[in-house]
């Protein structure tokens, strides 16, 4: 044997190793999914308290594991950006712990009616919250979200196979065995939270298989490529988060006041999150009136502007913007603004470039809100206030795994009741149907 | 050019043209998702009711259509029962008519108010219903299934593409003309009901490419064979239908009075719908008392029966069951009969065997029941009635295009409702987030 083919081979039986790992994953998950969805709401909360504990027992471990994954980050010369989502520290760990203990307090979705009704005949329905069964979580190289997703999923009862960046992998696995931790506290076996512990990206791909029928729900987080990957590949159903190419629509009935301070917020407050506005559109008919101040006021924080021809002539400090610019999620301190022709130029433009995140409209003409929200199909529609507030956090459904951009099951901010289904129960004393 | 060469350049130019068409329907249903998203509800049920009108007014040119159908599938030599399924009389034809005069009256799930909040700082949220956009129907040759899914997409602002079997390729065509009478009677496009025209199967391989991502959402009805490729190969989020293997258990605690009509009900009552009870389960701990009257009550409505070992035991009337009949979808007057123990071996045989569409329980006793109801995760899951209830007119939902077996979006009867999605409002006074 050469030894290019004895590569091979060692590849191949790789890959084969690959494969049975994750199908013994997958395996082993559907009895970690049975037993979540027989365990009492006590039991699932012990479990993410016990999550919670042992993140801060296990600090040491975590931030040697991280020191270790951002060492080897800078070594990679990975961005400055993507290092600091990478790193830890005693602060930013016990964030994870609050946001365990967090999780662990919001009420249960299981079991809840959704809807009842007693038919003519006396038989009664009752749509009951259920879990899906087996969550899996395809997400970037952020520590918080291995704690962040398999909380959620205990809490709607889902068992999750979780598969981090490779970058973050041993602050994922030292994070990973906190959570072990807790499910053995409250009685639950391991296999209710698995993560894969290799980097192979063949693992992506047995997901995307479904693992033999395994795999009820596949959630990917991260880049337009990860995202649409998964949708075109993945022989399970898919729960996507996009990327958010957002927009505010500042319309001539406008109030200066709301207007600016809202697009200063909403391109600001923070640039890194998925709801940061990416675009200004302003009404040709005020633009005149409405954006040097709103420019003004962007340009004094520290924002960088890229305009059309129209914006440009009114606001001479722009750059130019290209068409490249109107379906790039900067994620930065910099804006793309173009000139609108009313409601329907701001409407036409959206659905020409944006993703169906968030986007925002600013006015007070009723007429020209009722417009926007009609002909705006994104997950969600904010009229009169910062679309950061598209959040999880801020909807009230306490921790999200992301916004979904998709139409089906889940849109918008997924929580832990957005990772439930349902099932109906019928309940009668004898009838038949005739 | 060879004969062959010439031959394999006709069907690529087949093939082009068949692509070129669907991609084309695409286009068309995106526009008339738009046209259908901003119609008011007066709007779509006036094309609904035009629909029916239409349906009677074009009854002797829908009948002659058929007519060629049925010819067509008797010299075809088609099965008796999918003969049956193919053909209309006038009758039918009314029934097809008075189906959807019921969808036009069922109430407009658009634009409902699903929840609504407000946050502390005074944001106001609204989850609102909305329309999915485009969803293409693949099914089987039954010529009313063309009208009742463009009723209910419609009825919930869809477009529709729809894709019916060849053997009632005739039949559809002359109903969708019909359809088409009604959108334009109402003043929408005709780009809101598409059909595929030709019987060419490479059509199903377009749909399920997505059509250039104008899919929204597939719905495939039919067979398990097709369910299963539609899930496989979609490019686009399905809702499937798949087979019902319907079980019914009756334990130790239940009442015979009770038992033997609903066994018969779930049977006998209508072998050919998915949710007919294919499997009868029966406790160990009181075979010999509840089985024999059960199964003479089914033996002398014509039933055949096809026991495991233990119940061929108490009633040796029985044929022998083998492995191939627990995971035989009959639809027809046949039912095998398994003895289990208690309600874990029922439990058992269900999760096992079962396709998670409708199963049942007979018993008294409460903690059974409870333990049922718990254990079995299937759709729809029935206590001491009928499980022939099992559909979206018992439900009360009005039509349904069928009953989906998969837990994402929707599960259960899939009426009009089930064809929405939402988006959420959030409306402020020019709050920002902090």
């Amino acid at each position: 044997m050469s030894a290019h083919s004895r590569e091979i081979a060692a590849m191949d039986d790789a890959a084969l190793n690959i494969d049975a790992l994750m199908a013994e994953m997958g395996v082993n998950a559907r009895a970690g999914a049975e037993a979540l969805r027989l365990a009492s709401a006590e039991t699932r909360t012990a479990a993410i308290r016990g999550m919670a504990a042992a993140v801060r027992s296990r600090a040491d471990a975590i931030l040697a594991a991280n020191a270790e994954d951002c060492a080897a980050g800078r070594q990679a010369g990975l961005p400055a950006a993507m290092l600091d989502r990478l790193a830890l520290d005693p602060g930013r760990l016990e964030g994870i712990a609050r946001a365990l203990d967090e999780v662990a307090a919001i009420p249960d979705p299981l079991d809840t009616v959704i809807a009842e009704w007693t038919r003519p005949n006396g038989v009664h329905i009752a749509r009951v919250r259920t879990p899906i069964g087996v969550i899996a979580m395809i997400y970037e190289s952020r520590p918080n979200v291995t704690a962040d997703a398999a909380s959620l999923c205990v809490r709607s009862g889902n068992a999750a196979i979780l598969r981090t960046g490779s970058e973050c992998l041993r602050s994922a696995l030292a994070i990973h065995a906190a959570l072990e931790d807790g499910l053995a506290a409250a009685g639950l076996p391991a296999s209710c939270v698995q993560i894969v512990p290799v980097a192979d990206r063949a693992a992506v791909g047995a997901i995307l298989s479904g693992l033999n029928g395994a795999i009820d729900l596949i959630v990917p987080r991260g880049g337009k490529g990860l995202v649409d990957r998964v949708k075109a590949e993945a022989r399970a159903p898919v729960l996507g988060h996009n990327e958010g190419l957002c927009h505010i629509y500042v319309d001539a009935s406008a109030d200066l006041a709301k207007a600016t301070p809202i697009v200063l917020n909403g391109k600001m407050r923070r640039v890194t999150v998925c709801q940061t506005t990416e675009t200004l559109l302003v009404d040709r008919a005020a633009a005149e009136r409405l954006l040097p101040p709103i420019a003004k006021a962007l340009l004094e924080a520290g924002c960088e502007l890229r305009g059309d021809a129209a914006a440009r002539a009114i606001v001479p400090a722009m750059a130019p913007a290209s068409e490249e610019d109107w379906v790039t999620e900067y994620l930065a301190a910099i804006l793309s603004v173009a000139i609108v022709d009313g409601v329907a130029g701001a409407i036409a433009h959206i659905r020409r470039y944006g993703s169906g995140h968030t986007d925002a409209v600013v006015g007070e003409d009723a007429a020209v809100l009722d417009a926007f929200t009609r002909g705006v199909d994104s997950a969600v529609v904010v009229v009169n206030a910062s679309p950061q507030f598209s959040d999880g956090g801020e909807f009230g459904f306490g921790a999200e795994i992301g916004v979904a951009t998709d139409k089906l099951h889940a849109r918008g901010p997924v929580g832990a009741e957005q990772l439930t289904t349902f099932k109906y129960l019928v309940r009668g004393a004898g009838q038949t149907r005739a």
